[in-house]
């Protein structure tokens, strides 16, 4: 297998749908439609310009039981449809009553992504990146990943026919490291954490070694981060097209945190849902804070930290749209907290217990920030309020195998049970 | 916490929806709706028999995207819908066109239940016993389970605010035992394999300490097993109202399989899908395979086994519906077929590189036999096949460990990974 895909330089016809142009977030100098992620003028993130047509919820609730139905308002062709994706999304809004009551609030809903193909956020922003590729007529997906992404993208290579290449940190989590390898891409561990790889990754792009790759992640990165908008779409419309009054979603680059931002501004853009003020929290794990620690000295600027969390998904000492965030959270009326990994296993413990959710280390560090934000009187506890799961707990059972064991260890009779269980 | 429920005598309104009895599988003698398994007269396996109203494709379309859209052909009230519970079902159909392209086939689908909210398709038909447990007032939910079902018991429990207490053999895989106690349930390990642990429950039924409790698949069986034919639903209605041709079950109890037949059956006579021949086929691994030894040998009878295979989830010796898997098997064409651990393994390997779908060891039984069928001229290429997947990966990592790796571990330089890759 070739490393770089020299041989493939037909460029099909593209089609990115209502996407109209790329953007430079700082400057607002406009760019078009291609593989790249920087502004030449200012340095700026480049993100998705569209030209929407007229939407109606109608035609959404028409689509399928996927992030497809709103392909209108993404980067997509309109014949998504028939193409062989992951078909990520429209994962449960669950009505989280029993954890309402435990932490006396009184309307909770938690969105629960490990519902998606390989049980985390990632396949939503991938299948984006997926189409981005084919329209660039690129042939090799890769990613620099904390574990999920590199699963996300490894699998939905393999649906799509495409080959794939990734790069992890060498110490993740057994689970993540056989589900990134298991469909049949090259996986590469790294000798670093995840800043490491991603420095590795943008010196490989410029290689010819990386050349016409699609890094889903760097050069892919402005078309892969509007799959996030689709968390906003689904929560507003399982809601009855309305928007949540607060909303809690873990901070790894904080790309995610800004793009369920923008989804919801478009929503009321584009008369789907009234306009309402909503307020945006944004949680981290203590060992990797830095955005929580420049929101609490009231910095614009983000100082990186080096990452020594349970919460590898969220292990970013550097995260690239910190100041967004920042920005988004103060104009919102929200916050950004953080949350020790005791607080993490222990929250992982209450939602699994309460609500038969289990979650990720990510979903440990939400709901820790739920419950830390009402203590001290953040979160307004008679507010509608919705968080984010955005992994499965099956992907980090190191962080609760020490407490998750069997009750008692019997011999097949009654009178081992009775003795055991004292009854 | 008492292990009896005894003070939980208080009977709530029975509501079954359109179930109107038990019936006796082998004498059809009738029973009043209760918490009964086994007929008094002949000792035959009860089941849901039911009146059906008018059901139409466009009232079950206008249904959620979960089992309850066919809450009219289940033993479920109507406002089952209202009550918490997982909601599980709807899972992805995945044209499966680059595996099929791979094996020879023309029109493959694989049905994806590693979807479901704990990855299983037992979440389906543990919602269906929550739903008896509440209907005959039972706070305490039981099972034995070789894993997978433990973890659908407690975490339906959690959500649906009532106890759990579970058993499972003791030297499961480490990630089905996190699963199943991070709930917050009981989690008995009992020193046995799965039908050591099958008969203790039997005799837990019968003791003071298991009075009043809901084992899902003994006293609430027949509720519990009606779950298993929303597959057959599901299947139809994705494929645009139509059964398929030919389709690939796996064997543990075999109660999956005849409740597939059923469904297929329910659907035809209510009209909701063309009369038409369909094959089923049964799937077992060969450490644990009395199903496919007798169907080969042509006996009506099954010969329990030890079980001995990596296949855990299908580890059943005694089949309890062995049998009448048999008769469907030869009514309508179809065969039983096994497939070495070896195989399995290489299975799951080709269906996560093919379609991006991580499966469980069952998953592998399943693909393998579907080669194998092939192989022998058995499955016909031509004809449109589904294939059920009906847990997830991430719970039998052991299974693929050893191949899934990295292709290699770098340092986060560009000379590293050209020596390492030969870029």
């Amino acid at each position: 297998m070739a490393l770089a895909a020299t041989d493939q330089t037909t460029t099909t016809s593209i089609d990115f749908g209502p996407a109209a142009a790329l953007s430079c977030r700082e400057c607002g100098a406009r760019y078009d439609l291609g593989p790249i992620f920087a502004c030449v003028e200012c340095f700026g993130p480049l993100e998705v310009a569209y030209e929407f047509g007229a939407v109606t919820r109608e035609q959404i609730a028409a689509g399928p039981a996927n992030v497809w139905r709103y392909r209108a308002l993404l980067p997509v062709p309109e014949n998504v449809l028939d193409r062989p994706n992951m078909a990520p999304g429209w994962t449960k809004l669950v009505k989280a009553d029993r954890l309402a009551r435990e932490l006396g609030v009184r309307a909770l809903h938690v969105k629960d992504d490990s519902g998606n193909p390989t049980h985390s956020f990632k396949d939503r922003v991938v299948a984006m990146a997926v189409e981005a590729a084919r329209n660039f007529g690129f042939h090799t997906l890769s990613c620099s990943s904390t574990g999920n992404l590199a699963g996300a993208v490894t699998a939905a290579a393999a649906r799509a026919g495409l080959d794939a290449c990734v790069f992890i940190p060498a110490d993740l989590e057994n689970a993540k490291i056989v589900m990134a390898s298991v469909y049949g891409g090259r996986l590469v561990g790294i000798e670093g954490n995840y800043d490491e790889v991603n420095r590795f990754c943008s010196e490989l792009i410029g290689d010819p070694m990386g050349d016409r790759w699609g890094f889903v992640n760097v050069n892919l990165r402005p078309y892969y981060a509007e799959g996030s908008k689709t968390l906003a779409y689904e929560i507003a419309e399982q809601l009855g097209w309305r928007l949540p009054d607060q909303i809690v979603i873990p901070i790894a680059s904080g790309s995610q945190l800004t793009k369920i931002d923008k989804g919801f501004r478009e929503l009321i853009k584009l008369g789907l849902v009234e306009d309402k003020p909503y307020r945006i929290f944004g949680a981290q794990a203590a060992g990797c804070a830095p955005v929580a620690a420049a929101f609490r000295a009231g910095h614009d600027v983000i100082r990186p930290v080096k990452p020594d969390t349970i919460a590898k998904s969220l292990a970013i000492g550097n995260p690239a749209d910190g100041p967004y965030v920042l920005d988004i959270a103060r104009r919102t009326g929200g916050a950004v907290e953080d949350v020790t990994d005791e607080e993490i296993v222990d929250s992982i413990h209450l939602l699994a217990r309460t609500e038969g959710i289990f979650a990720e280390t990510a979903g440990g560090v939400v709901i820790g920030v739920l419950r830390k934000l009402l203590r001290e009187g953040k979160l307004d506890p008679d507010a509608e309020t919705v968080v984010l799961n955005t992994g499965d707990g099956l992907k980090t059972l190191d962080a609760v195998s020490a407490k998750a064991r069997p009750t008692a260890i019997i011999k097949p009779s009654l009178d081992s049970f009775r003795a055991a269980l004292g009854g």
